[in-house]
């Protein structure tokens, strides 16, 4: 039930039906080989997040470039990214569940696969599954540092989380999960400064009270597109886990300039193509993407390469606002939209269209699209 | 790349893998049935819109209790529905573009087939299309009525459109598309009344227009879930299009009560069924369904059967602050989500599961998610 690609390639790009998803390929890969070089020369593992892109494709580029493997949320990105060739995958969450364990486990036999635990219960579970299996899964535990939302406190709890998972043979425990998410999208560069510093000590003394309790914690992983710099200079993280760099969105956008340089070192490589289906009265253009072609949680998409605003979603109609230097826009024009927010909006297709130069240069599927279980 | 169906025909509720799309059978079905009673007993025509299940099978329960058929938004819905066998399909859309007019006159091969212009170089596109294609459209043009989205201006700007249809071999000009969307979800039954008998007044004024220069004009088609009752007593729509009416949503039950009966005769058949993955701590519950599970652009979901509420949504995680009664709510629990809004966050699913006495009893394919082309 995938929907049909949008587009051939070698076409010109005005010849791509619409809406379609647009990767601006010379964008997408200066973004790939740029985090590449920071993490290299920060001395940090990079593991970017695919539940951004969701596409193998796109994966096995990042781990060309250096990264270690992807991180994953959901079981079912897991395997997409496993059976389109990804050599090492950590899901970056909390797995309950019978049925899901199983599958998580199976993927072992073709990867190296971790996850995260925050219940001694749950941990349990895991390498039971783990021992069925006849595999052996890195098991990360979460902690909360600051964004209030999974984790257990970085003291004691984590310590018997950190023995528990030691003493279970189908289980390699690797270290900590510190993601602090809340400060990816903080406005300025003291406040994501001060949120990071927060959660790197809260890290610190988790893994030194693990590593007095005689279980070595070599890894500290988290961090996101917003705060990496933060991240990769604490001394305490050793690996990175971005995901949005890749495309950037219309919300990281609004954190630009400022001494923001975190935000001014990558481009928007994602876009939206919409089609101009109704000039109801002038100053007003209505566009073939709404609601269903775009998630508008962290606002509404910004219009690319016209002198125009995009003043309200539907479920499949855009409303735009044009300047009057945008009045001569005419019925069947194409243009270009920045999501508000580029995860839930790729989850919403089936197909990148990569664009160079004006031209299809590549159609790849989203394969892990709607993969939430 | 469709994803796997989250459950299997005779399964307990709790066995359903989760986030998962739930439909009540028994509330979905009188919702059906109690919206067919209405139009027949108002005597108008009930033309559901299929932008909100995007399902043929659902289509076909519709038709089967007299539907006159269904709208669509997209050709790709459109496809979707004629190819599941539903016999009539009004796109309630403007179409613009060659290639997305030959699919469409493709389709008209198969099943009775009609759309909406509100451009005159469009309609001759329509026309050309349908001629290449040696089918006749149904064609109607679609008039602004107080939504300021679409539509020609209710006067010589319609009469227009609609002599100019009626002088096309191709096309069949069937009257009047008055969609008065923003009506939809005002809080108030009297704002909704009068903006109602706003647009009902510009669509009888239009219509006698038009066959004042001599055409007839037998339709005038519109309404939705939150006003159908308006258009119906009207006089002057006799087709009516409500969708959401099927599922209901978060958002429509905030105008529910104080005399709106159009609210209180349908009852929710639409719910996410979620797993709580975390207990943080206490007061606090963490289930795995976030912004890719459910749209929040009409607000948070509601909890439903659980004394708790849905306080944030990030990518793949949802955020419960529980009552106190709720405590004992512990990892592995399922629990029902209403969606703030069911259109876009149906869009987000492979599948329904269709729950009967606490068992599965369907799994439909969503066959149009995600068509927006």
């Amino acid at each position: 039930m995938a929907t049909p690609p949008p587009a051939v390639a070698g076409m010109h790009l005005d010849e791509v039906d619409t809406p379609a998803l647009i990767v601006d390929l010379d964008a997408f890969e200066a973004n790939l080989r740029r985090m590449a070089e920071e993490a290299k020369g920060a001395g940090v593992r990079l593991r970017p997040h695919a539940k951004t892109h969701k596409c193998a494709v796109i994966a096995l580029q990042q781990v060309a470039l250096g990264a270690v493997g992807v991180c994953c949320q959901k079981v079912g990105e897991a395997e997409a990214m496993v059976y389109g060739g990804v050599p090492d995958v950590l899901v970056t969450n909390q797995i309950v569940g019978a049925v899901k364990l199983r599958r998580l486990a199976a993927l072992a036999r073709r990867a190296r696969m971790g996850l995260c635990v925050d219940d001694a219960g749950n941990l349990d579970d895991v390498a039971a599954a783990a021992a069925e299996a006849g595999v052996v899964l890195d098991l990360y535990v979460e902690i909360e540092v600051g964004m209030g939302r999974c984790g257990v406190s970085p003291d004691q709890a984590a310590v018997a989380l950190a023995t528990r998972a030691a003493s279970k043979p189908s289980l390699r425990f690797m270290g900590l999960l510190a993601y602090q998410g809340a400060a990816q999208h903080l406005r300025a560069p003291e406040e994501r400064e001060r949120a990071i510093a927060f959660a790197a000590a809260r890290s610190r003394e988790a893994k030194a009270l693990i590593e007095a309790a005689g279980v070595p914690c070599p890894i500290v992983t988290g961090a996101g597109t917003g705060t990496y710099r933060n991240e990769q200079m604490s001394g305490v993280y050793n690996e990175i886990e971005p995901g949005s760099y890749i495309f950037m969105d219309a919300d990281y956008a609004r954190n630009r300039g400022a001494g923001n340089r975190a935000f001014d070192d990558f481009r928007h490589a994602l876009f939206i193509l919409a089609t101009v289906m109704s000039r109801p009265k002038p100053g007003i253009a209505v566009v073939d993407a709404g609601l269903k072609a775009m998630s508008v949680d962290s606002g509404l998409p910004v219009v690319d390469g016209l002198a125009a605003e995009y003043i309200g979603a539907s479920d499949e109609h855009g409303k735009l606002r044009l300047e009057s230097s945008s009045e001569g826009v005419t019925l069947g024009a194409k243009l270009k939209l920045i999501p508000g927010h580029c995860d839930p909006t790729v989850n919403l297709y089936d197909w990148y269209v990569g664009v160079r130069g004006g031209r299809v240069e590549a159609v790849w599927p989203i394969a892990a699209r709607g993969a939430i279980t």
